[in-house]
C-alpha cells in the first residue's frame, strides 16, 4: 500500500475549530469541525482535538504519512507556542497550548497567529503565490491581518505583528473591542462588527427592515448577505458603513508596507459583492495619490471552508520544500 | 597626501537641504545648508547642490575618494529615482531628481525616501545597530516613517512603503494635509502640526499666552519650548496634545510590525521633555496589553544636526560593507 505525506492543519476559531490533513499541493484531503466554545476546559478541547485527528487518519484511502502539525489561532506568539489572552476564545490568560498538544500528539508542530498563518498559506498555495508585499486580511469572528514584505511573513520583534484588528480607528472615541480597545477596527470591521452596525443603524434610522423582529443573539451573517439580496435598506447601509470604514483601514495600511494586493478571507468575505463592490468604491477614493491604481483587493486564492486549514498546515509545509 | 573614502549625504527636506560628506563610520566630515525653498526652479537648485559639494571638498584636509551620492527626500520613489507630488516641496508632479542631478554630478548615486534613509542610517551608524525591528519616525516640517523588519528595510510594491504621515486618524473629520488628506497625522504631529496645535487651542480656550501676540508665519519650534519651560499654558497644552495624537499613532504602529523600538529624530524632538514625557506617558497608556514593555521609544543615535545626512549617506555605504 502508498504512504502519502500530509500536514494536520489545524484552525482554531472563535466560533469553529477545524481540523484537516493537506497534502504538498494545498490540497485538504479530508476535514472536519467542531464548536470551539463548546470545551471551556482547555484540556477536554484537547481530547476534541486529538480524537478529530484520529477519526480524519481513518476516513483516508492511502496510509498517510504525517510530517507534523501546524495550529493557526487567534493571539498565538509563534516565539512562545502560547496563545495570549484572546478576546474572542475562552481560555483566558497565557495559555501554553503548543506544549499541551505535544503532549497528546508527539510530532513536529508549530503555532502561529491565525492570519499570519493565512498568509503563509497564500503565498504557498494561493493568490500570493507570485507577490513578495501583500497582506492578507481575515474577517470572521475578529479581524486579523497577515503581513509580508520583501516575500518574508513579518513577525515582529515578540511574535505578534499584524493585530491590526486592535487598531483605534476612531481617536479613543469609538465601540470597544472585546479587548477593550475604544474605536478597534474589529468591533467595526469582522462579522461580529457587521451585526453590531445593524444594531446600530437602527437605532439611528427609522427605516423598516427584517431586523427590526430579529435579535442580537439571533442574528447571522448570511441573513444580512440575503436581507441586502431582497433590497432592505438597514443591511444595504449596514454593507456600505462597514465598507467604509475597511476601505479607510486598508487606505491607512497601505501607507505602511506598500502591498501589491490584499487577499480577502473569511465569513464576511461569503457576502460577496454587497461589500465588495462598496469597499472597491470607498478604497480607490482613500487611497493615496501616488498609490492609486496600484493596489489590488482580492479574495483568497485557497478554497474557501479550508483556507484556514491549509494556511495552518502551511506552517510545516514550509520546512519541508 | 593620503586619500579618505567618503560618500557625499544630501537631505532634501521641505526647509533646508543639508549636505555632508561622511565615512565609513557614520562621521560627518564636512556639511552645510541652505534654504530649499529658495530654488523654485529645479535646475538653479541643483546648481547650488554642485556649488556646495564642491565647496566641502575643498575644505577637507585629506584628499577625498568619493564613493558615491546618496540622497534623503519626501515622497522619493526608490525605484524609480524620482520624487513625486511631495506637499512640502515646492516642484509638483514627477521630479526625476537623480537623472538630473547625475548629469552635473556623474558618479554612483541612490535616492530614497528621508525616513526610509534615516532608517538604514540608524541601522548602520545609530540606534539601530543591533535590532532587526524598529521604525524611525522623522519629526520634521512633515512626518516621515521608516520601517525595519526581519533586519531589512520595508521598501514597498513600488517604493512608497512608510508614507504614515498621511495616515487618517479620525475617521475623516479632521485637519487638511499639505496632501489634502484630511485628518492626515502629519497635520498633527510635526513641527508644523504643533503649530497649528497652538492656533486651534487659542480657538478653544481663553488661557492668557505670549502666543496672543505672535502671528503663525513668525512662530517657531524653538518658541513653543521656550515657552513651555516658562509655563506658558497654551504651550504646555499644545504639548500634550500632539503628544496624545502621536501616542495613539505610535500605539497603531506597534500593531502593525511590532518593532522593538521607535527612533525619533527631526525638530520637534528638539523640545525634549517636553514632548517625550506627556508621549510616553500616553503611549503606555493605548498600548495593547500584549505590547506592553516591550516597545522602546529612543532618539535617534546619530548626532543630531548631521542624522539626515548619514541616513542619506547610509545608502551607499550600505554597497561597500
Amino acid at each position: 500500500m502508498n504512504t502519502v505525506d500530509l500536514v494536520i492543519g489545524i484552525d482554531i476559531g472563535g466560533t469553529k475549530t477545524k481540523i484537516g490533513l493537506v497534502d504538498k499541493a494545498g490540497n485538504c484531503l479530508s476535514q472536519m469541525y467542531f464548536r470551539t466554545k463548546d470545551h471551556p476546559d482547555l484540556d477536554t478541547y484537547l481530547e476534541e482535538v486529538k480524537r478529530s485527528v484520529d477519526g480524519l487518519m481513518q476516513e483516508l484511502p492511502q496510509k498517510p504519512n504525517i510530517l507534523g502539525c501546524g495550529i493557526g489561532a487567534p493571539n498565538a506568539s509563534s516565539k512562545r507556542g502560547t496563545i495570549e489572552n484572546a478576546a474572542n476564545l475562552l481560555w483566558k490568560g497565557s495559555v501554553p497550548i503548543l506544549e499541551k498538544l505535544k503532549e497528546k500528539m508527539p510530532m513536529p508542530m508549530r503555532l502561529m497567529n491565525d492570519a499570519s498563518a493565512a498568509a503563509l498559506g497564500e503565498m504557498l498555495f494561493g493568490s500570493g503565490k507570485n507577490m513578495t508585499d501583500f497582506i492578507v486580511i481575515t474577517l470572521g469572528t475578529g479581524f486579523g491581518a497577515g503581513i509580508v514584505a520583501n516575500g518574508k511573513l513579518i513577525d515582529g520583534y515578540d511574535g505578534f505583528a499584524g493585530e491590526l484588528g486592535h487598531v483605534d480607528m476612531t481617536v479613543g472615541d469609538g465601540r470597544l473591542t472585546g479587548l477593550g480597545v475604544r474605536g478597534g477596527l474589529e468591533a467595526y470591521v469582522s462579522a461580529t462588527g457587521l451585526k453590531r452596525t445593524i444594531m446600530y443603524l437602527q437605532s439611528k434610522y427609522m427605516d423598516d427592515s427584517r431586523f427590526r423582529n430579529i435579535a442580537y443573539n439571533d442574528l447571522h451573517g448570511e441573513d444580512i448577505t440575503k436581507a441586502a439580496e431582497e433590497g432592505d435598506v438597514i443591511a444595504l447601509k449596514a454593507f456600505d458603513y462597514t465598507a467604509r470604514m475597511m476601505a479607510l483601514a486598508l487606505a491607512n495600511f497601505t501607507a505602511f508596507t506598500q502591498p501589491e494586493a490584499f487577499i480577502l478571507m473569511g465569513g464576511l468575505t461569503n457576502s460577496g459583492k454587497w461589500i465588495m463592490e462598496p469597499l472597491n468604491k470607498y478604497f480607490n477614493e482613500f487611497l493615496l495619490e501616488v498609490y492609486k491604481g496600484k493596489v489590488k483587493i482580492v479574495t483568497s486564492g485557497m478554497p474557501g471552508k479550508t483556507a484556514a486549514i491549509c494556511g495552518a498546515a502551511a506552517l510545516i509545509w514550509e520546512n519541508h520544500r
